[in-house]
């Protein structure tokens, strides 16, 4: 598409309409941007996906024309399906080097988490059968207020937390007990992916605001969406490039979310996976001592990668004044969160296995990423820069000059891709053009024994000529 | 509120509008409707959940107001949340006789779950640990498939089942994929309370619908909402009414679907429970025969009520072109579902433990009702009239005139209740002016031992005088 001042120009209207328009249809999935060039159409449009029953070659039902009531013709899907469709994202080959957010799941301790299931399942006290509490299993809530209390001071009683399937299902909960369909919505750019669809799903409109160097910009989000009503937040380590937000930062959103009536949603992923220094307290807490009882951030964080992925609960920590609504709104939507793991969990973190499983996986996670960081300074210097981090479970490898010359980090994935390594793009973390270039390297589940073949294969992956055809 | 043709007057409009302006109220919580009486200001008002800040007697956080970008006076939850909360039912306390739509767990084989979950999960394979397939592990859609294909002479292939937490996540997934905000839905008057939260959450516009002798009436739908675009429908036994659609019917409301573009929601609840006679064949086959790969039936179901209710697991199935849009939707809006359950279900299925279970649960059911309908001959004959049911978990006991004459069934419900005894009033199941009066009685949680005594209860209850103070 056109530059938005050639556009502009053209159309003899401010840059600023032009932005506007481009940023709607980045948000529904029409545009894409890519590194250096610009904007682009989307290579898979919301559209094509609104016609499935074409698309798939299969006649169309017999329609009457009897009832002029309705467009018979109309396509299968909705608008807002299409564009939910076109935001799933595809899935990695499991098993690959590097993918991100994946935990190593062979060291999980299942003889304890399946004698607990035994213990809880073969014989069920008579409360766990029924209809649960639409906020969750209550012995679970009090062992996530503990623990949360302990590792992250975060200051909440067991009413305020509130179990779900994770963050997805939290934001969409957030979305819509808290905002207005249409109401915009400031998410971190470069951010997680995953958060689009539950905003597009509720309603609200996505707007991407640039991250610096202390975290999401508020001037950024005023200047972008001055009306926004939520802003979602990673404070403790940015999702993906791993800053963390300044105590002047913080401030400044908290003044922003009291001044505006405005929510803040910190999603503390990964906050167990810290492996030096200590952490800032969580913004929950600040919130707490400056409102006591009516606060403005909304805490969500997750087991499923402490665990394993496919456990699938997570949780929010909401302000004491809207446990009740949210609760009520929750059962409304979804009833209540399934009872067959919440006890488990309960049982698996009081008995101090979690804790337990957290220090040891620490200790492995810390291990492997030295050995990422010090196979890539042998291997890649000069093609690849990472420094070591101090939480999480990937790192960020930017592209050197020399590499980035000679492609996009979108062509460098892709080799990668095709010599079966999983190193997805740090622009495709963007939803506009991509301020920056790197490879996304997740380490967590890849053993120290196996990281240099690994770095190795991506070596010579970047390191190949260009073949003939699309690189 | 004034009635309807009196307001007309005074308004100096056509009745037809000032019923479409009470059907929004009733629709949004603003209304009740009450028998005999009318319609009324609802009790609790969606705005009092509004201002929960409030009505909680916390202070309001200090707002600056050096921003004046938004009202920091807006209420704390959104006008949609305050909705979805006030939809939420209030719980009834467990164990109680005659809680509808609960089912016997303690005759459900824990010993064989338990050892199920336990060879699953003690020493689980690496798939079930990964991200899974966002509509759900495939065992479970194949043995779903199967199953329904045996029980219930359902076409599909494993692709077109999506598991699910149950019905209500299930009508938020059609509704968001399937629907754009603001369209009407119809609903059936009476029907199953729990469907309006997802439409409600959705964006949709919920129309009640009257059910009469052969189910749903489309010539009524078509009156109050000709452009609704999806129609959820209960039509092997309909809820809570016990009606089985005709066949006229449904090649009427098919008719309609193919005719306007419309869609069909089939919740087949309680299907597994039938104790005579033949069922109709499910809608969705009608809909296969017609229109294959593109029908216009989506068909729902759940096992919570033969497991447990606190299992939420349920699942969709949709027409083979939607099964991909539908599936990457589900990925955006929340990932996939979690596997704990899963695996141990298919097996479950897959190892004829779940048939073995419908079997003993049918004929103990039919039993129970059995009983229920001689205890209520004998005890309550004049005051309720209860005909026995081919299928299903409770009967409808509709007041007998002498009855009816001293009191409506909220009244009734409400004597009962203090007895110790629910039973829910049959209009509390109408969104607008009831057309009947009666008690649900669900028997499937009550020993054939203990009906007599509980029956008892609720004629005294019944039978006393007239208390002081509200009935």
């Amino acid at each position: 598409v056109p530059a938005t001042r050639a556009l502009a120009v053209e159309l003899k209207c401010s840059r600023n309409t032009v932005l506007a328009a481009y940023e709607q249809l980045l948000s529904e999935g029409y545009l894409e941007g890519r590194h250096g060039s610009g904007t682009y159409v989307s290579r898979v449009l919301p559209d094509t996906l609104l016609a499935v029953s074409e698309s798939m070659g299969r006649p169309r039902a017999p329609m009457p024309r009897d009832s002029a009531l309705a467009d018979p013709n109309r396509a299968r899907v909705s608008h807002r399906g299409a564009v939910l469709a076109a935001l799933a994202r595809e899935r990695r080959a499991p098993g690959l080097a590097f993918v991100p957010g994946v935990p190593e799941t062979a060291l999980f301790p299942f003889d304890v988490w399946g004698r607990l299931l035994g213990r809880v399942w073969r014989r069920p006290p008579g409360v766990l059968l029924r209809h649960g509490d639409p906020g969750g299993h209550r012995p679970l809530r009090e062992a996530i207020a503990r623990h949360l209390g302990a590792v992250r001071a975060l200051r909440c009683g067991w009413r305020q937390v509130l179990v779900t399937t994770g963050a997805q299902q939290a934001l969409d909960l957030v979305a819509r007990v808290l905002l207005e369909p249409g109401e915009a919505v400031w998410l971190e750019e470069p951010g997680y992916p995953g958060l689009r669809g539950p905003l597009v799903g509720a309603g609200q409109r996505a707007v991407p605001v640039p991250v610096d160097a202390e975290g999401l910009s508020v001037v950024e989000g005023l200047r972008r969406a001055p009306g926004a009503r939520l802003a979602v937040v990673t404070p403790s380590h940015q999702y993906p490039l791993g800053i963390v937000m300044s105590l002047a930062r913080r401030i400044e959103l908290l003044d922003w979310a009291y001044g505006t009536g405005a929510w803040i949603l910190e999603d503390d992923y990964d906050s167990e996976y810290r492996y030096a220094g200590r952490p800032l307290a969580a913004l929950q807490g600040l919130d707490a001592d400056r409102a006591p009882g009516a606060g403005r951030v909304i805490y969500v964080g997750t087991f499923s990668k402490v665990l394993f992925p496919s456990l699938r609960l997570g949780y929010l920590v909401v302000p004491p004044d809207l446990a009740e609504p949210m609760t009520r709104a929750r059962a409304a939507l979804d009833d209540h969160p399934g009872a067959p793991v919440q006890p488990v969990l309960a049982a698996f973190l009081e008995d101090g296995h979690f804790a337990a499983h957290v220090r040891r996986m620490r200790a492995l996670y810390a291990g492997r990423q030295a050995a990422l960081v010090a196979a890539l300074r042998r291997r890649l210097e000069g093609l690849l820069d990472a420094a070591p981090d101090d939480s999480g479970l990937h790192l960020v490898a930017r592209l050197a000059p020399d590499l980035a010359a000679r492609m996009d980090d979108r062509a460098a994935s892709a080799r990668a891709a095709r010599a079966g390594i999983a190193a997805p793009a740090l622009s495709s973390y963007f939803t506009t053009e991509p301020a920056m270039q790197g490879l996304l390297l997740g380490y967590a589940a890849v053993p120290e024994s196996g990281m240099a073949a690994s770095v190795e294969r991506l070596a010579a992956a970047l390191e190949a000529p260009a073949r003939a055809g699309p690189a």
